[in-house]
């Protein structure tokens, strides 16, 4: 069973939506009213239904990070599996942000506990640091089970031209991990022209997405940074096909927490779901101004 | 609060052995009079807890690899949280391999996670591909509670050659990022000459450890792919310095299977026993030959 994206492609199209909801969830970020007498847990959970209620007719897919679930123990774990087998039931893309990688028989059983059989989740993302035997027991498990990856490429964060960008030759060490994804994804590729193997590229660096996309033809793009992190319509629009397919453009805080720009908790839903429709339709028209 | 890798090095020169025991407990390890009529994470837990119980007054520390409790989800995470505790209890220095890495404000998230307070983890591992400020949040975290870290330099994998080994110029990847976790450290270093920042280095290449070891003098090295992944004792001797210190190496499988080899599961604990003292005083007679 080998779908690689086009699950998630389809749910993008059919919503006009290429975005997807980070579920980041320091507690901070909870409502007071929901936090109040509940478990971190249940809190959490919570909070994250809420969101997913508000937005899964418009929104394709989610992106929970791991590390803000970690961050509670077992408490945290719980609200993620939760959360997980909720944006299942409700139709929605599960894309694990957990960025996992190491030696073959290592990455096989972060295989087995993310993309196994029953686990929810139709993607995550993967540390490719390790090269091709780090990555493939990802995507064996993923292609057993019609599941994807995103595997790092340029990262959004500041320091990401540390290593990222050192110039070996003509090209950037980025652009050498972005064709060895390609190439790691031109075995199985999907109905709407991408293989299971993606990127994670940054919408902080236009001009790589740019290149990248035009070096990558296969390789579906998760984008983050949009938002918080400075990444602008324009900006992410470079990642994206000539028939706006092909990328998928992450937003967490920015939705998540945009009640707290109005001061008014209690109708946290209509906020962001207010949030998710302009991020959309500003995306939408820089796609159809390219 | 900051000891780097002090407790660590006290704690092998006690012992005469650095040697640390992986604990990545696949399900098909335990033997099974162990598992009969246990859940996962009380026959997980009660094979590590003899393991332990076997060797703590001759191993310094112990390494879960976090995958493997990963693999088995909340029970799992139950034995991993409840094997850390014991460790802590015996004394053993515990390093947790997590490979963790994200952007500043998730990795922070991760930090809290595994190196705050009340955590029983001494070290953890991160993977470096985001940078700086990637690696800080971590550092900062460890700093605070008297704890520190291994940034993947050199890994042990065979195809750990397609980025890491990359040149630039006149120097490899794994060559910069090692430079980098040198500096990181160089705010903090301990009495024993060791900074907080320490550096993943496989066994299996050992004219990189080599190389690595004149080039980082002050950067702790966690040695993996002994045993089972062909390092040998005159391979990972060329991981310490001229008083035999600033290395440890682990043994996973080995050590955790020694039983296997004699079709003797009830008498496990003393195989492993006998396992870790050999591959103790292999090394040991390795870095006298140096």
């Amino acid at each position: 069973m080998s779908i690689a994206f086009e699950k998630l492609s389809a749910a993008i199209a059919e919503k006009c939506n290429p975005t997807v909801m980070g579920l980041d969830p320091l507690l901070e970020y909870v409502p007071e009213f929901i936090r109040e007498g509940k478990t971190t847990a249940d809190a959490i959970f919570e909070f994250n239904k809420g969101l997913i209620d508000a937005v899964c007719d418009l929104v394709p897919a989610v992106k929970p990070q791991s590390a803000y679930y970690e961050k509670y123990g077992a408490q945290g774990l719980d609200a993620l599996r939760r959360t997980i087998a909720y944006a299942e039931s409700c139709g929605m893309y599960v894309i694990l942000d957990a960025k996992r990688g190491d030696i073959g028989s290592t990455a096989s059983a972060y295989a087995d506990a993310y993309l196994g059989e029953g686990s929810g989740i139709d993607c995550m993302t993967v540390n490719g640091y390790l090269g091709s035997d780090g990555v493939q027991p990802f995507l064996d498990t993923a292609r057993k089970n019609g599941r994807s990856i995103f595997v790092l490429v340029k990262t959004s964060n500041p320091s990401s031209s540390e290593f990222q960008d050192i110039m070996f030759g003509e090209k950037p060490l980025y652009r050498i991990v972005g064709e060895h994804v390609e190439s790691w994804g031109a075995a199985n590729i999907g109905a709407d022209g991408y293989s299971d193997c993606g990127a994670v590229v940054g919408a902080t660096h236009p001009s790589q997405l740019r290149e990248l996309r035009a070096a990558l033809p296969h390789t579906f793009f998760l984008v983050p940074g949009y938002g918080a992190q400075g990444g602008r319509a324009e900006d992410v629009a470079l990642g994206f096909d000539n028939n706006g397919g092909g990328a998928v453009i992450n937003s967490s805080r920015a939705l998540m927490c945009a009640y707290k720009k109005h001061d008014d908790a209690q109708n946290y839903k209509k906020y962001t779901r207010d949030a998710v429709c302009a991020m959309r339709d500003e995306i939408n028209a820089a796609l159809k101004n390219l």
